[in-house]
């Protein structure tokens, strides 16, 4: 286990009804608020009538920016950080889900800093203060909700960065179950493939004697096979909803990921793929994250095994690992064809994908080698897209 | 899955030589701290040295008060609240293991307080502000290190009370597992003992829909059942000793008890036992638990089933579930033994612990029924006591 420091200050409000306290939680920090959303399904579901009302009565001010759009846009953060400056917004609340926080957060460090935003994406300028943020989550899936993570894509290049940084940690997070229930079945299934890969971006480690974070991990990934089916098969089941929720929360608040190295190498193919195609984040990786495992797996052979057994419930061939590890990976593909993912480039309906796989795979490897279970450079990148196709 | 709220502040600070940055940590709260420990332990292994030497370091001036026992008193903490008032003290730090970070704890509160701090064990008065604390952890065990629970015994009637209070949460944590090298043997049996029982606790429950948090509980049990005796067998393996001591502090940060009620009948069962005969709270727990789980098991075969097969690898026994709860029960009581602790009371020589059952039995029930899972009248506690001895 190596050396780690945790803190997550994050307060988590979990239940039914409760984003009808999200007036007076945000109350405890701004007065002006930036209302940040999506598209107009929080008006069409009532949601943000409701919190504008508790906004109303707790006395807190607020503007809004709608428009959010997975993979969301640097022009549109940039919008809002306009707009605050303009409207002296001191807080701003997310209502949505990862692509609306990542937006949001993207605006909490840009009000105060001078300079353009895309600085802090591109490594040329570090966030030293952000505005307070809070949360109304409405798709599990990425986690931002109380993560240090945004990822936003720069529409000159089509360029999806990610930025991690401890300023932009949401001060609270409002998480209702219900909120979820009228979710599609394939964003659920993509929310519940991009929770998985969280968790598997951290299991596939070299650093050694790390049981309990193993033990974690394995618990998360059992719960979210579990019941993403369940809440995809019955879209009201509050239990099943509940459960993929938090699963989703805990898979990137960095918990599981304390005193070990992760690899993070599916999640930059797949942005590629996501910044080119404007394919669902959830769904590129539940093509990518199977071709990276099956071009890696040989480097841990009993890792891989430890994953089919403890996940998927594989039986351990002693004699030949290689198969358990190899049954595992075929699990994991059947998990996503179960919940309606795609598991292969072809079947995703990208056009002339195959034409773009050398360009992927350069722009991926452009700041460096991808990955820390197994270094990938760009000859690497090729051939598990070439694998995924 | 019940609502619930989780923020857990305190910053985990945790690896190899970590004790070094306390001062660095300290300065960020206090100027004038109380240093408070247990006996001469840490200055016989050189931490108290290193430790002076990081707050000078770090130009943070401090007093002392060392002499905290097991089973910490209240006249202590009166007597540090009193010196920390003198000298004007407005950081507590506290090195040791919980019975320390405990007595720390009720100084905090006791200091802004113009009454008698025991009114907050009391129940008579409720904690609105505390000084800020500072752990560093000696002996995994208790999770006070980040909870927001305390015991204290008060010597006038020898009563052993909790409180559960967010305003004592420390603001960090530092744990070196190096530090817990020199921890014999039974402390570290105890130390793990406490630590199943926290979620032991919170996994013996009547709530339903529950997926999640039952595997993140049964995580902990599986690590700390592994890892526990290699840290006895082998005191210097840093892994076994840090898996330990991170099991200790996510078992009582609450993380895996929310959305779910927890029990806390044998905990309160074995406060009586600890009070009286001044047993360590582990071994009173390695005793009590069994002893509660045979009273209690019919209550819900399957979910001791559960705990069975999913623990302890007990193999179900379909036609008859029973005798799988049974078995798990079992092992548990062999893996106590293993690790060197009582499971009796007649092991453990408490002089006349049989004619104090009944007294015991009747303190614990003295402020209503114990338990949540089953309720427990006096008359089911001394049931459960005859069952221990």
């Amino acid at each position: 286990m190596q050396n780690f420091e945790f803190l997550n200050p994050t307060r988590i409000i979990f239940g039914e009804g409760r984003e009808g306290q999200v007036g007076e939680w945000t109350a405890k920090y701004g007065k002006k608020v930036l209302l940040h959303y999506g598209g107009g399904s929080i008006k069409k579901s009532g949601l943000y009538d409701k919190i504008v009302e508790s906004l109303k009565s707790s006395n807190v001010d607020f503007i809004e920016l709608g428009g959010v759009q997975p993979n969301p846009r640097l022009a549109l953060a940039q919008r809002g950080i306009e707009l605050a400056r303009a409207e002296k917004v001191d807080f701003v609340l997310a209502v949505g889900g990862g692509s609306t926080i990542d937006s949001a957060k993207a605006i909490s460090i840009g009000v105060p800093y001078s300079g353009n935003v895309w600085d802090f994406y591109a490594g040329k300028a570090q966030a030293q203060a952000a505005l307070p943020i809070g949360v109304v989550l409405t798709i599990p899936a990425a986690g931002s909700e109380s993560s240090n993570s945004s990822v936003i894509t720069n529409e000159d290049g089509m360029l999806k960065y990610g930025l991690n940084t401890d300023v932009f940690v949401p001060k609270f997070a409002i998480l209702n179950p219900e909120l979820t229930f009228t979710l599609p079945a394939y964003q659920t299934a993509a929310g519940a493939t991009d929770m998985l890969a969280h968790v598997m971006e951290r299991y596939f480690t070299n650093t050694t004697n790390v049981d309990l974070s193993d033990k974690l991990c394995e618990a998360l990934m059992k719960s979210i096979t579990k019941n993403a089916p369940n809440a995809i098969a019955e879209p009201e089941n509050y239990d099943a909803r509940a459960e993929v929720m938090w699963c989703g929360t805990l898979a990137h608040n960095n918990l599981v990921g304390m005193g070990r190295v992760g690899d993070w190498a599916s999640h930059a193919i797949e942005h590629e793929l996501s910044a080119l195609f404007d394919i669902a984040h959830g769904a590129g990786l539940a093509i990518i994250f199977p071709a990276w495992m099956k071009y890696v797996y040989k480097h841990d052979i009993q890792r891989f095994c430890q994953f089919a057994v403890n996940v998927f419930g594989v039986e351990h061939n002693f004699a030949y690992p290689e198969k358990s590890a190899l049954e595992g990976i075929e699990r994991l593909e059947l998990f996503f064809k179960k919940i309606g993912m795609p598991t292969h480039l072809t079947e995703a309906n990208l056009p002339d994908v195959e034409a773009n796989i050398r360009l992927m795979a350069k722009k991926a490897a452009s700041r460096g080698s991808l990955g820390q279970f197994v270094k990938l450079d760009a000859e690497a990148i090729e051939k598990i897209y070439h694998i995924a196709l």
